[in-house]
Order: C-alpha cells, then sequence, then structure tokens
C-alpha cells in the first residue's frame, strides 16, 4: 500500500482530546500498512489569538513578522501531535513548513508554493515515522524568510505535498461529512455527495461552497490528485473529488451536484454609460487597477432613444468602497451619470457536469424560482454552471426550492433523469 | 559606536504593554548611535502553558517533539517585539535560533552551544535593521533539528551572540535592578553591586544568587564580554560583570562582593564508614552513576576505638531519593551501617576576590554566626569563596547577621577595610 496524506483542520485539534483523537486515527492509518503524512492546522482559536496579541502592539499587523508570529500556531500544533503519536507507541517527527521543503515566492501573507522539495520528509517515512508537517506555511526561496499561504494554505500544503510525494490519496478532514447537495444548514435535505469531479468542485468553491477551497481544488486537479473530503470525528466515507470516478461510487454521472450560494457579495450598477466602444474597457480598467476582482458582469441592452446604457457587476462586499471610491474619481473622464451601490444581494448556483448536454436545466431552474416568487437579476453561466442574483432575503428559499426542483432531496433516492446523461 | 547585545526575559516582555515598552528602549539604544541585537524569552507565562498542553496529551513531555513546541514560545514573542518596533518607525526583523546561526549537539532539552554563524544576523544589522533573535533555542549540527538549551539558556544565546558578533557590551534586562550584595527578599539593606569581576560572580551564580545563571557567566568569562545586569523597568545602571573593571567603576577591589544563600539543597550522612582506603571512593562511585552532582563534602575524623567514620555530602533536593536508593542498594558490598537523609539546612556563601589575602574574614564570618547563635554544621572554601551548612530555620538571620558584619548594609558606604586589598 501507499502513502497517504492527511489533513486536520483545527476544529479537530481544537484541544489535548481531539488531538489524541486524530493520533489514534492516524495511527489506525499506519496500522493498515500506509506510510502516512500528516498537515495539521493551529489548534481552534489559537491564529485568532495571535492576530489579536499582534494587533495590541502594532495598528497594521502583516508581512514578514505576522508571518513568523502567525506559524508559531502550527508548531504547537503538530508537536502536540506528535508527541501524542508517541504515546500510542509509533514514532512520529514534526517539521515546519521549511523543513518540510514547502518553497514559497516573498508574498508575504498570502505567498504561492512554487516548488515542494519533500527530502526530510521522505527520509523520515522510510525510517517508519509518521511524519506530521505545519499546514499554511512556507520558506521564500530568495530570501529564506517564513511565510504563510493565506486563507485555505493548509489545504493546499497538504494537496501540495501529496503531489511531491505522489501520494494515493491526499484525505481532507474536516467537521463536516463531506461535501453536499447544498449547505445543509440552509437545506436540512441536502445529501452527501460520494464522488464529484474537480471541475464541479472547482464550480461549486467559486460559488459559495466553503468546505474546499478554489486553490486547493485547482492544485489537485493539475496534478491529478484524488481528494478525499471527510470528518474526522464520524470515520465515514466522505466525499472523493478526482478526474475519475474512485472505487465503488458509481460511474454514471449526475446531472446536477449540487446548488451553491454565496452572501458574500455587492452589486454596483453604473448607470447612463454613453454606448460607444472602449467605455466598458475603460470602466473595469478603473476597477482592475485598485486590485479588485470582479465576478458577474451584465450590460443592458442599450436604450435607443438615448444612446446610453447601464452596466452592472458583482464583486466581494470587503471591495465595495474601494471601488465606488474608484470609480466616482473617473466619473467625468468616463461619462457615467450615477452608480449604485447594493450589497442586499445573494447567488445562487447550480453545478452540473451533466447540464451541458440538457437544456432543459436553465428552464427547471428558473421556473423553480418563478414559482417561489423569486425575482432574477443577474444571469452568468459556464459549460457546467449557471448562477443567478436575487434578494439577498429570498436567498434561503430558493436555495430549497431549486434543490427540490432538481431532485437533490435525500428521501427520492433519484435525481431527475433527463436523456442523454451519463457515462 | 559598535553593536550592542540585550537579552529581554519572560517577565519583561509579559504583555502586550511590556512588549510595547521594551520595543521603546530598544529604539532609544539604536537611536544612540549602536547596531542592535536583541534575544528574547517567551512571553510571561506561555512556557509554562506550552508544557501543561504536552503534558495533557502526552505522559512524557520531552526530546525532539517537546522542542519543537517550547520553541513557538519565542517566536511569538520576537515577532511581536519586532512589529512593535516597527511601529516606532524602525526597521526589525526576527529570527529563530536556526536562522540565526545558533548551532548545537544533539541533546534535546538541554543541548550545549557548539557554535555561532551569525552571518545572517550581520547582514540584517549592517542593513541598518534591528535583529530580533529567539532565545533558548538553536538547531542541531548534525540532524538539523530544533533544540532547546535548558534553564538560562535565553542569557546563554545573549552572551553567545555577543561574543560571536564581537559585541561591546551584553546587557542582560531582568525584573530586578542588578546583582546586590545578598537577597534583597531576605536583606532590604542589601546594596546593588556596580561592578564584579567574573570569577566572583561565577561563585555568587553556583552559590545560589539566582539573578544569572552559572552557564552564561562562564561562556561570557572565556570569550570576555562584558555584561552587564539591569532593569528594564527602571532604566538605571545595573551590575557589570567582566574581568577588567569598566568606566566609571573603582578600580579598587572591595573585600567582599556579597553574601548568598541557597536552600535547595539536602544533606545525606553516611555513617559508621570504615576507615580504609577506597571506601569514599566506592560511595560517589555509586552517587555518580545515578548521574548525581555534588556540592559539599566533608569526612569526619575517625574515632580511634571503632575504626570507622562518617561521610556527609550535600546535593540537589530533587535528587535526594535517587541517592537514597542507589546508596540503600550498595549498603552491603559498601559496608556502612545507615544513612541519615536531612532536606532542613541551607548553605550560606560569602563571596569576594579580595579575602584571598585576609585570613580575617573567615573569623569575623564564623564569629558573627556564632553571636547570632546560629550552628555551622558543614564548611567549605575556594580561594574566593567561603560556604557553610547550617539549619533552614536559621537562613535568614544568618544572611542579615554576615551582610551586616562585613560592612555590606546600606547605611555605611564604607565596607570593612582590611590591609592589603586594592587594585
Amino acid at each position: 500500500m501507499g502513502l497517504v496524506v492527511q489533513k486536520y483542520g483545527g476544529s479537530s485539534v481544537a484541544d489535548a482530546e481531539g488531538i489524541k483523537r486524530v493520533a489514534k486515527r492516524i495511527v489506525d492509518t499506519k496500522k493498515g500498512g500506509h506510510q502516512v503524512v500528516v498537515v495539521v492546522s493551529a489548534m481552534g482559536d489559537t491564529t485568532d489569538e495571535l492576530i489579536d496579541l499582534a494587533k495590541e502592539v502594532s495598528p497594521v499587523a502583516s508581512g514578514r513578522e505576522f508571518d513568523m508570529l502567525l506559524t508559531a500556531g502550527e508548531r504547537i500544533s503538530m508537536s502536540l501531535l506528535a508527541m501524542a503519536i508517541k504515546s500510542l507507541g509509533h514514532e512520529a517527527q514534526s517539521f515546519t513548513g521549511s523543513q518540510a521543503g514547502v518553497i514559497t515566492d516573498s508574498v508575504h501573507n498570502k505567498a504561492r508554493i512554487i516548488d515542494v522539495t519533500p527530502g526530510r520528509i521522505k527520509s523520515s517515512v522510510d525510517d517508519g515515522n509518521i511524519a506530521i508537517v505545519a499546514g499554511f506555511q512556507g520558506v521564500s526561496q530568495k530570501r529564506k524568510d517564513i511565510t504563510t499561504l493565506g486563507r485555505g494554505g493548509s489545504d493546499t500544503t497538504a494537496v501540495a505535498l501529496a503531489a511531491a510525494l505522489d501520494a494515493e490519496v491526499c484525505e481532507i478532514y474536516t467537521d463536516v461529512d463531506g461535501v453536499f447537495t447544498a449547505d445543509p444548514r440552509v437545506v436540512p435535505k441536502a445529501r452527501k455527495i460520494d464522488w464529484i469531479s474537480a471541475g464541479e468542485m472547482l464550480e461549486l468553491a467559486s460559488s459559495g461552497s466553503k468546505v474546499l477551497l478554489h486553490r486547493c481544488v485547482e492544485y489537485a486537479r493539475r496534478y491529478q490528485i484524488p481528494i478525499h473530503v471527510r470528518s474526522s470525528f464520524s470515520g465515514l466515507q466522505g466525499t472523493w473529488v478526482s478526474n475519475e470516478p474512485r472505487g465503488n461510487q458509481p460511474m454514471e454521472q449526475a446531472l446536477i451536484s449540487g446548488v451553491a450560494h454565496d452572501t458574500s457579495e455587492a452589486k454596483i450598477t453604473i448607470v447612463g454609460v454613453p454606448d460607444k466602444p472602449g467605455e466598458a474597457a475603460a470602466i473595469f480598467r478603473v476597477v482592475a487597477d485598485a486590485e479588485i476582482n470582479i465576478d458577474m458582469v451584465v450590460q443592458n441592452v442599450s436604450a435607443a432613444a438615448t444612446g446610453l446604457t447601464d452596466i452592472s457587476f458583482t464583486l466581494p462586499k470587503t471591495d465595495g468602497p474601494t471601488a465606488i471610491g474608484a470609480l466616482e474619481k473617473r466619473k467625468g473622464a468616463i461619462g457615467f451619470e450615477s452608480l449604485r451601490y447594493d450589497d442586499q444581494i445573494a447567488k445562487i448556483s447550480l453545478v452540473g457536469a451533466g447540464m451541458k448536454t440538457n437544456p432543459g436545466v436553465t428552464a427547471t431552474f428558473f421556473e423553480a424560482l418563478s414559482n417561489a416568487g423569486v425575482n432574477i437579476e443577474l444571469i452568468s453561466t459556464s459549460e457546467i454552471r449557471i448562477s443567478v442574483v436575487t434578494r439577498e432575503a429570498d436567498v434561503n428559499e430558493a436555495v430549497r426550492v431549486v434543490h427540490t426542483a432538481f431532485g437533490l432531496d435525500s428521501e427520492s433516492d433519484e435525481a431527475v433523469v433527463y436523456g442523454g446523461t451519463g457515462r
């Protein structure tokens, strides 16, 4: 049997009991005949506590020293986990990101992995040890400074190590049972997904599903590493994310994988834009120069009488004030009439590789919303996703009716079947 | 002006306020025209909290992983300190023991420094930065594992860096104003010592003075690094420890530097030992094999009638049970009558380079104790120290009367002067 990389998040190692429970699970995997490399996050609230301390001593907590501070969190959890494993009679060694060969660029607080040289990890597991690696951290190639990887960094560490070590699987342990067809807090009838393609998982992640971040899934897809998302509490099979169906998973591809929603975005509408070439480019250059990532964009059909049009786009709420400020400053040069800002919106996305060949999907989606009295404000699509913007107040109802309309509710074991889906 | 190494202990950086106060002091030194390298300990109780966590997950907290855990403490304090300095408008970079080039042997939890290669620190300060270095930690030469230096490790880090960087001085900041002629909690009239030779400081440290540990003073003496022990709270001049008097310090050597006491030892008396060659050797081989360091040893004059003698020695209380166990096991082979164990003792030591040439010192010492009704149980001497063992209950009174007898009390500015002291 081969090598398994397991990643445990902060909630799984929040206290001594959690660490001991995780240690036992790791030892069981080792006893099963696998080599085991574990990536661990900081315990529970440690990172937040360190951030609070930083704010007490300095108004601007960022850069090289902030990374040095935050990486103390994983140092604590990884050494405690190694001790807990040793007290179960197995050998374990913990390694910092730097020791594990996680090489990054020099962008502190959100560094990107540029190489993994896992020589020490390889030697350690070949010597019979369980290797514990600090998630979320690396060392910069040029300056040899400690860096952190930003949001989702520990998952990315795990996938990167799995790729570098040619692991059988990267298991992401979390506090839920896997990826669901919708957020179970909103849709109690949501079902756990047994297998989902990496492409669909990418769309779900960019549409508001929080179980796996886009970045880690993208890395896994590129290096063809199967991810198994599962609970560190239950021990049940979770969700497999891979390019090909795995093990006992059905070969038949589901039409719709899930319904995601996202209430973290706002909408800006630029009213009265002259309908001539170059206007939209000028607008989005302003937004891009402010380093803001926009999501959906819609331009209304121009009203022939006025020669003016409206352009709407969505962006993270946190970037709203910056974008408004940047656009107001260029109002004269661009020549629009006014700006409207709306942070009471929600995005609902339907994701499924099967929809490519099924023209009925869009109609079913819109009918379900319409029947529930939910108004659609913006629409955008990809080959395997349809997203709409609605009022934030409607979001829970909208997700539920769409989930039901596509037969995803757990009472019915059968998904709605359109012709032509399949292998 | 040259380079200054400053070391701040855990009590000086116990919270955000402390860190900001220390940052200000460091910046003031930098503004004074010095290059500054700072060695810092973990904040307040951090180390104890980490030890408690370790005990929760593992019955035996030691070895490689325990070092990995504990070194998180300095990582937190050093990065916060660097941030606090940066928020005062000065550049600072923090470095782990490994990054600072503190190379040790592979004995985890009490590693010894075998080399310091401070290239990164040198570059950092040459670039105009204040360099902050984690105390107490290093990296093992052979295995590249993180190690800790054990008790007094941060002071030793500071002195070792000062030696490697050819610093002007190693300033040890603490929560007292310097080294005193006696423990001020016992002797309210104790005076701060302005200058003391490294040799005398070594004797004080091994006699129970806790301000500087033996290990750090020994390192400083070998590499001729002047130490300045001072308060991080008051900003006053503290105590200089060096081979030669410094600056405005008097060239005349004081007769007596101070009175130290120690209640951490116990006494074992081996009763009825056959008075023949090899007996003492056999006894101390047993103790040495149990890895116990003994301090004072006294053998009574043999009683001619019986041919038996008694041997007493002192040792750390914590080693008492082990020593008793080891001796009992060899009772038959060695052939003594019985063991007596006494942990109600105290050691009082008088230290001063001036005593070498003054036979009156011993007499004055013993008379003072006798006048106070304090009984002397054991005596040992070096060239610059006399130590006696008394009852533990008598220790405070004994220290006070001896302190007064040698004119060390702060009311009298003059020490007792015997002929022949001086330059």
